[in-house]
This record gives C-alpha cells, structure tokens and sequence, in this order.
C-alpha cells in the first residue's frame, strides 16, 4: 500500500577511523525510501539543488523509489559532513550546509496526498506539521526528530506528537525530551506526550517499541564489521515501514515484524558506504537475514 | 541436579549517586549461589574469615544453599568497596582487601566433587584450575573471569579455557582477552580458544550466547529502577546455571531458557542492595517476570 516519505536528500562527507568519501548520496528521505523499497513502492518528497546529479535520481528509480515530488530549486544540494570515532559510537558534525533546505517547504504531489502509511523524516517539526497537513487521512504516521528541535522547537514537537502514531527516537533524544534516563520511564513519558508508539533505537545495541498494546526488544542484527552507520535509523524506519505498508495493517503482530524487517535492513544499510551496500542487495537476501535473526532471537 | 560453585564471599561497601552503603553481604559465590538456589540446591565453596556473621551463613542455608564449603579462616573477610556514577556504566573500585582470600586453596567436600554442573567464579585461573581438579566428571563446567587475570595471568587463563565448557565474560573482558572490539569476532576468537559456549554480557544491554550449535542474543529485562547493580553477572550466571543443573541438560533449547532464566534472575537482584531484592523473590515471582521477557523478546 501507498508509502510516503518527506524528509531530505543530501550529499555527505563521511570520514571514519579507516577512509574518508566525499560526495557520498545521503538523506534521510533518500535512505528512508532505499529501504522501504525493498518491501513496497514508496514516495519521496524532497528538495535537491541544481547540482544533484541525474544518476542519482536514476538511481532512486532504478530501485523502485517514485520520485515525483523531488522537487529541483536553484542553489545546491543540502550537505552534511561527520566524523566517526574508532568506537562508532561517537559522531561529531563537521559541517552543515543547510543549500536548498533552507527555504524548503514540502508541497505532497496530488496523488499522493492519499497516502496511507507515511513518514515525516527528521525535519523541523514546523516543517513535518505542514507536510501532514496536505495528507488526507493516512492511517499510520510515523516521525523522527533530533536533538536540536527538541531543545529549540519543543512545543511545534509536542504538537506534532500528538498528531502522530508512532515517534522514533534514540536514546539520547529520548533522554533529552523527557529528562529522564532511564529508557523504560522515558518511552512511558514519551507515550504520554501523544503517540501510540514510541520506537527507541540504541544503535549497536537494539532498539525496542512500546505502546498500550505492545512490548518488544530485540538486539541488533550481529554485523561483524561495519563501514559506515550513516543512514542506519532511517534505514530501521524504511524497513520497518515499508513491512507496514506492505502487509497493510499496523496491528502488534505486524509491529513487531516490523521492528525485524528493520533491523535487518539497517545491518545491511552499515555494510557500506552510503546506500550502496542497501542497493545491491536482493530481496533473497534480506529474507535470510531476516531467517537469521528470528533463529538469534527466538527464545 | 548437582551444581557447585567456587568463589567469594565478602563485605562490600557500595556507593551509588544516591546512597552508600557498609558491609553488605557480597562476593561471587554468594550471589551466584543464591540466584542458582532459586532453581536447584547449590553448593558453595568459599572462604570467609573469623568477622563473618552466622546470620549471614543462617541466609545462605534459609534461602537454600549447602555451606559446607564455607571454610572460616582467622582474619578477615574478603572486602570490596565500589562507586557507581549516576548512569550506572561506570563503576570505580574504591578499595580491595584481600584479607583470608591472600591464602585461598579451595577444598572441595568429598561429596561434591561429584558435582555435574560446575560455575568457577572470578579468581586467579590457577585457583580456578587447582578446584576444577578435584572434580571428578563434570558435565558442563562454566568460569567467569576480570581483566585482571587476563592483563597478569593469560597463559593459565588460556589453559582454563581448554577445560571448560563455557565461559562468561563481559564486553571489555571479551575486548582485552582478542584484542577485537567488534564483540560478534570477540566471541568466535574466545570459541577458536577452547570452550563451546561463549556468553557475553553486556549489562543493561542485554547479553549473547554463541556456540557451534547455538546462537541466541536477548535484551536486559527493563527495570525501571536500578538500586545496586553490584553483583548482577554473578546472579545471571547463578539463573543460567541454576537453570541448567535444574534440567539436567545442556542442549541449545535449554541453554536458550537459561539465558532468560539468567536475565530475570539478574533483574531482580539490581533492584535492592546485595542480594536483598532477591532475597525476597519468590519463584512464582521470577516465572512471572520470565513470562514477561518471553513476551518482550519473542518475535
């Protein structure tokens, strides 16, 4: 069933404890619909500048992303570039170049405002109001923020939250938004602000969701050497909800199905730089992963 | 069935971000004893000194733990005294005194050197190997270990791990023993050195079992509030082990059990100071937690 996505399109400058890649194609709309792409055919909406390259909206629809509200303006492409310490843990932010993305205001294509399943990526919650305000009764809506929007934003995000299904965060944003540390008391707090859901990713170490009806932890997938994490969250939500709208229900069984579906794509989505790791891989593939986590799961 | 431990008992003083505490019971064999005894009838062998109070055997023999290997010896109990910063990760020795454990040869009574299911503690591996000795025909004999022993004592330490058929470990213990950080090549590196099973513990993140026929990883039962999370890895291992000789089994399914049987076991025990808060468990309060988890992990 119809998947949407709003949220952005990047060019990133990645440098890890091992290698360095410029001009690396990133977002969080972009590996959002990478990965939902596998399981359904997502939209995307976003804005690119006038450098973005014809080979990489190509490369979108060459692996089933529909691209009509990529919307081109003058001036460059959004650009980000970060640092991994040897741990992968630490990130630093080098150099945001906000280009495009400073005046970008999502306009929902036509047919699109129908959609039933749809995530607002990381965006000013401003921004994220506006876009669900163009769709018209979607049955699952799923957001992520960050830090900065929690610290400068927060009542645009308290009104957002109530307006959504489910809420992503990692645990530092989870801790940051409620003040509290343990990640069990503060999904409960986040529960109270609105959302049904609350999805809470602890990178390396797994991620779980809560709701009124459902519990579920499972670790992350056990990847014996990682290349480079950028993308692994909106990776996790584009599995997660690209196995939402393909099964056309959020009900806890298909939850926490999906909690799996996006495991797996984000162990894959760290394989490699950018998503180039994510783009080679078969559907074939990701079935058996996803037959390996249930076997390492499964008590 | 039959399970043995060898290690300590003690006095620690335990000082979190909220509290301090002096001379609460503590030590290895302590904890993992009266964790196991909540399954089976365990026996300790350990050694105290002349200052350890009969109430405290009077709780070990109550909650269902054969002390005749508790030896007293003159001088004074083993002491421990700890910090934990406020986010629970980090924890500082404040001080060690030795004291009866300088001399420590352990004697295991004649009728447990029949013992089917062995746990060596945290000691020296040349004390862990003179015990292991005195035992007739283990079935399955797990140890645990510190950085100490790996920085000081390696070569015994590799000798122990040829003879037995688990062994627990930490993260950073995993980490210094391969000199990987990657905890998934950790864990195959540990298995190239000898035991079957490899079980990895990564506190409030959860833990992993790998072996040849065996793989399964969970997260940490969500406790809302951590009092005293000294001695936590000794209670799993005691419900793991406990779970184990209670079976009379070590096939994967069963050691898949015992994993959560551990896990619960542990989560109770970071609830209260020394092993108060599980103490006051009953089993039907563990099976209901372990319920619990199963519904938390299951996908």
């Amino acid at each position: 069933m119809s998947l949407l996505v709003i949220g952005t399109v990047a060019y990133d400058t990645i440098e890890t404890a091992y290698t360095r890649r410029e001009n690396v194609l990133g977002g969080s709309a972009m590996y959002f619909s990478i990965a939902a792409a596998k399981y359904t055919k997502p939209a995307l909406v976003a804005v690119v500048g006038e450098d973005f390259r014809p080979e990489h909206t190509k490369l979108l629809k060459d692996n089933g992303v529909d691209t009509q509200g990529l919307e081109m303006q003058k001036g460059r492409t959004f650009r980000w570039s970060g640092r991994y310490e040897v741990d992968w843990n630490t990130r630093v932010t080098l150099e945001t170049q906000l280009n495009v993305l400073e005046t970008f205001d999502p306009k929902i294509p036509q047919e699109w405002r129908a959609a039933k399943y749809v995530f607002l990526a990381n965006a000013a919650p401003a921004v994220q109001l506006r876009a669900l305000e163009q769709i018209d009764r979607p049955s699952f809506v799923m957001a992520d923020t960050m830090n900065l929007w929690i610290e400068t934003s927060r009542e645009d995000l308290k009104k957002l939250l109530r307006k959504v299904d489910a809420i992503v965060l990692n645990d530092e944003e989870a801790r940051i938004l409620t003040g509290e540390r343990n990640l069990i008391r503060a999904a409960g707090m986040v529960l109270g602000m609105g959302p049904k859901y609350v999805l809470l990713k602890k990178g390396e170490h797994g991620a779980f969701i809560m709701g009124s009806d459902v519990h579920f932890s499972l670790p992350a997938y056990p990847v014996e050497q990682v290349i480079d994490p950028t993308g692994a969250g909106d990776t996790f939500a584009g599995g997660f909800m690209g196995h939402v709208a393909a099964s056309d229900r959020c009900d806890p069984p298909t939850l926490r199905r999906a909690m799996l579906w996006g495991t797996v794509t984000a162990s894959f989505c760290v394989q490699g730089f950018g998503p180039e790791a994510l783009v080679a891989r078969t559907q074939a593939e990701l079935a058996s992963r996803y037959d390996d986590l249930m076997t390492i799961v499964s008590p």
